[in-house]
């Protein structure tokens, strides 16, 4: 059994030499699909791009570049010529296990996110999504569909003309908070688990409620390794006042900031009540054991000495007077029944029942 | 049985796109309460307030508006627009499960607050109040009666023009400094729970010892959560010398600071206790394991050797010239005493008894 | 038994609102008790003072004013409105059991201290000193008789002027200086206390043992809580170039901070230890444990077979051939002795014993 | 059995008196063996030097000169006196054992980093590299064959032009970035070994687990030694604005900073994961052990009353009535079934099997 | 047994009232010992000094003035008068036990140095070791001989006028050094004694280990508590750039702070293993417990039901019609042998054995 979310197809060297573009993740075949959504106050236009017609933002309009398979490199190569990317931004492009965090340029900002959702075992599937904000658009590349942001699609076009009034920098913040919002509910889903097993080891303490805590705990580590290196981003955005983004944005970023910093607390609290959830089931165990003893030595410590003085009884010497007079029997029960309820009470003091 | 203090009847997700209010909270209907307190150096006016007559303050004199009951988005919703509320700030008034946080504007303070209680069963229960501080005015907004307010109502009234004669910002103060009070009893009262404890564990140690010190600090870290934010809150508003806040004022709120520094320190404290009488704890129960190990163990030593003997000369067997003797008998139990005499010596040099 | 050192006989609110003193503390009655020095170079004058004619600083000399019975809040109250103390300030004077702080003013320098002492049980007694450092007088507030600065009094007069021939800053220095030297014995007793705990532990350890680690720890911390506070504002005096405070007097206080700085050190440094001696504690009893069951098991894996053996030949079946020779005795004697010696040697090869 | 990677031959005081090299680190002859390398955008020449005949950096080209052998103190004294270095630096590079660190001059930068490499047996190997930055060349000492660093010499003479038009930095940082990658693999190879040993924990836990385990820990903090003073040389680089280090190469040097970044962060992340893991092999532990105790006490429980009452009957008193009945045997039988019966009701209702 | 290191025959209040000097250390009589060497460039003078002719320097020299026993207040007394130093100097260096610190003043330096060594039980012994730098003299008191400075004082003669060239700041920096030598080779020695100790809890785990592993986390951490304010009083002088300090000198000392620095890292990497070390003896602990259990309950489990079945057939009613039988023994026998079988089957399915 394997509890790791992440399957290594292929993994190449994390750091290599700069001047050529190299994937890292997992085998992937195929042009990657390009999608654009250009709007403006009045007009939505989405369509599918073809790779090698990729097109140029329209400063009278907001463009997304949604580029869905970074295995692709010629097209990440082909896009970061046309948008004047830096080879190493394309190279964390490129590599699907990158750590999350964030470059200011003087005409991009480019962030590295995690995305995370909880699969069908309950266990954490992270993905890379980058985003470059530019002018008048914004850039987003993934390994695979990207359907965290289907619901942005749609706003874009359903809002009364209220999102597509405001700038690229306004989709950009959207697209950050999506990726948020899965944090704020994964930490929400695991807070449930918490409850549950808290209720579990409190009535029915087992072992497999630890493999359970440590799995939890584990998903917890994983989470805030996706969150902390994004609250940091975040604080640098709101700190260096990047003339990209907007007054209004700024206000939404710190909403978003927020939101990143109480499912930072989450995890430390949760953290110290799984630690006590397990020091709980420690001192259950160690309670039980404890028990288990108890009734083996009242029994044992009871019974050896009875059985001792029967054994006595049952020797076969040949002058052994006791065994001839006819009170010797009912003697010997009765000291058996007196040394039964001497042992009984020295336990009954000993609080041992 | 559940040992959480919050019960979801309704929850959503907690970042929602912005340019709609969605009321995250239980389950509720009807309008909203409003309550208005208007005061000034002479006189104070108290009225119920009709939600589609929601009344503006005048430079002249010190207006209080209780909003009891945030599930009424459209209520809000008029009063943001009438005060000239930001949209995210109308958005976390109606998220009760919002974290504690300090919003600074131009002309306004925001201020989300953890009000806490203890309810019968010793669970602390919580309810978001939020506080906005205009020039002349302080609206205080929740999901419930705010029954914590009500001595300040009384001391409006009462105070023989002293509290009259100070502006809203007096008024912001006292309300945070009533919901500060209560952090202070919860944790007085937390302090009284813990040495119950220090007693039980030193005295009657039981394995329930470990659930109420789970439980408390289970608590503990609920309190703690509610009050680091605060300290933070009240820090940022002392720091930045908010124009709102009139120099006494500050005096006052630095006095809360250190209400709410006692607080967090004593939690820091009483946690380090909490896990001392838990190794306590442990200690103890592997001493009495100890115990329960030595009873079985010397009335087996003792007896299961004895028991072999007799169990020799049961046997069956035609020639066992011992058997014969008439000293044999005697002789034998003679044996089995100085067995046991040498066995107790052995326990007695190991200190076992 | 009640480990506690502090006993409340009265508590009130710890927050309460401004403008009415109240008193939290132990029940006391009567009127507070003044004590004045008044001393220049050349002269010191002793006196008790009545409540209704508190005296006023002179230029030329400077006063001590110790205030014994902080219950007394008609006292304390008209000394404030002599001294011009700020309301918040007399309030924090009665609370007895306020944090330890620092309040600087433009006129006055205002110090809670935690004076601990050790008492016949080994326990930490508290008791909060309020001080008051005026221009040309200190005002020392407490509960009780500051019999801790009796040596102070001594020092004023018996020095050669040298003491008198300094200001007020150093008259508040040395009573400082007196509750941190407080400090620094009760740590040392501590140790000396940590180090018998050391030796017992390593000697004779005990489950008393753990409970005096448990106590102890327990001191610890009471003891950090007062010092940490107060070590803050040392600092904060330090930093501030406070104008109450004469160059010379500064460097005093940097040796008052650096005995508070030793203090925190040590206490951590034996709180480690103190971790570590629990350590050895439980491993110890883990040991003793394995020693009680090996002899257990050794005792028990020779006989029980041995038992069984002479258990067969113990059967009435009619025919069992054995029975009749007369060398089976002697053989089953001795397969007894080979059992025992070969479980004798496999638990040598086992090293148990 | 020596689990150490280190084997120290020779070891000398780490702080000598200045003015003197003393070689700290495994004994060694012969001369050093010195490489330089020397190129523009079109040439490349490679030589081995000899010690006597040390070249000197031109300013049209870049010179990396390698120094494998720093135990031969003449030759390091003569580069260090042809190339202007500091005494302290010379004795630093000398120090097999130094601690990474750099410093940094008006001419040279200097930077000892830990070379690390898993041996066959999965420890950990540990190399100092002692690198310096000169404005035309790099100078690269160690005490073996910087086998690492042949990738690097290659790169030189294959990338067509694009390395070789970059500067002396330029080369500096693939050197540091060489030795990162290692890190970078390391943990990932940790990565693997923990993940490995969860399944281990979880399926079949061995005591030989918790061995591995703690041999997992101290390479891990081994690493982190060796990655966290190159994290702060880094960061110090990157901070300073060293006019040697040219802007892109800067840019460079950031991505070196967060590849380390990364490994402490794992670093961490599975430190606390090998502590989750041995307390699930702690209470698995306790679990088996609460098992074992189980069956033994249910097995006792239930024969040790019946072995009594077959010892009453097999007593040998004359007069036992019931001795004589037919329906005796089958009675005591019955009787002992019951026992049997109501015992195992017992263990159930207790839910021990 | 005491494993403290220090032998306290005199112990004084820690905080005297300024204006006495109270020597706090152990019992000492008769007068210091006053040793004097006075260099430059060309001659070296070394003298025993009376004690009331003490030397004042020369600014074309340098003098060390070794002040042997501080116990001697009058002689400290007097250096002090003469050469300026301040009162509260005077009593940190009459108060052997003191914290190590930093005073800087605009004439002089003044360091508190704890001087470490490992005495023949491998414990540690401490010793106070104050330096005075002034213009053109170092001042060094101790309570005892300052053996550790021998070799300073042979190389003061011996170094071919290169360390007579130097000032005075030179030879306060080589004291220092020494000092810090001396706590590398003890982190060496205390290595070596950890990896001592991991192959034993690897290999011959017993009890004394922990008592072993205990005394050498005490003797860490009474390493750090000399080396932490050490450290930060190296970090003071560098970063005040004091004036006495030539630009060389703060070279050396930078090599100073970073051997100090090493043997912090040391320390809290060291202990982190010792932690490990401890986890993993425990886990052997309750994994031999383990194997004791199940030794004994396989034996007990497969012989208590056997003898259960050899005491029914030993019970002596008159009608018991296997008895008669002539197959009934083999088959009781054959019974018996079939039950151990089935019990030792069961075992080996639960992985026992």
């Amino acid at each position: 059994m394997r509890t790791s979310t992440r399957e290594r197809t292929q993994r190449k060297r994390a750091a290599l030499p700069p001047g050529t573009l190299v994937y890292v993740g997992e085998l992937a075949e195929g042009p990657a699909r390009l999608r654009a959504v250009i709007y403006d106050r009045d007009n939505v236009e989405k369509r599918v791009v073809a790779t090698d017609r990729i097109p140029m933002p329209d400063p009278a309009s907001v463009m997304w570049l949604q580029v869905e398979g970074v295995h692709d490199i010629d097209t990440v190569q082909n896009i970061g010529d046309l948008y004047g990317l830096h080879m190493l931004t394309l190279e964390d492009i490129v590599n699907t296990e990158h750590r999350a965090k964030l470059e200011e340029y003087d005409d991009a900002v480019f962030l590295i996110l995690k995305h995370l959702r909880l699969n069908a075992n309950g266990l954490l599937e992270e993905e890379n999504i980058s985003l470059v904000l530019k002018k008048d658009a914004v850039l987003s590349f993934s390994a695979h569909r990207q359907e965290m942001f289907d619901p942005n699609r749609e706003r874009i076009e359903a809002a009364n003309g209220r999102f597509r009034a405001r700038g690229a920098d306004y989709l950009f913040y959207t697209l950050v908070d999506s990726v948020v919002d899965g944090y704020v509910s994964i930490i929400e889903s695991f807070e449930d688990r918490l409850e549950e097993l808290e209720d579990e080891v409190l009535l029915r303490p087992t072992q497999a409620c630890v493999q359970r805590l440590h799995t939890l705990r584990r998903s917890m580590l994983h989470l805030r390794r996706a969150a902390l290196p994004l609250r940091e981003s975040v604080t640098q955005l709101l700190r260096n006042e990047d003339a990209l983004l907007g007054s209004e944005v700024v206000l939404f970023l710190r909403d978003v900031h927020d939101h990143v910093a109480t499912v930072l607390d989450s995890i430390d609290h949760d953290r110290e009540l799984l630690g006590s959830l397990l020091e709980l089931y420690m001192t259950h165990e160690s309670n039980k054991m404890n028990e288990v003893m108890k009734v083996l030595t009242i029994i044992a410590t009871i019974f050896i000495p009875l059985t001792f003085v029967a054994g006595v009884y049952g020797m076969n010497f040949r002058y052994m007077p006791e065994l001839e007079q006819p009170w010797s029997y009912p003697a010997v029960l009765l000291l058996m029944l007196c040394m039964t309820i001497g042992l009984l009470l020295f336990f009954r003091r000993k609080r041992w029942f």
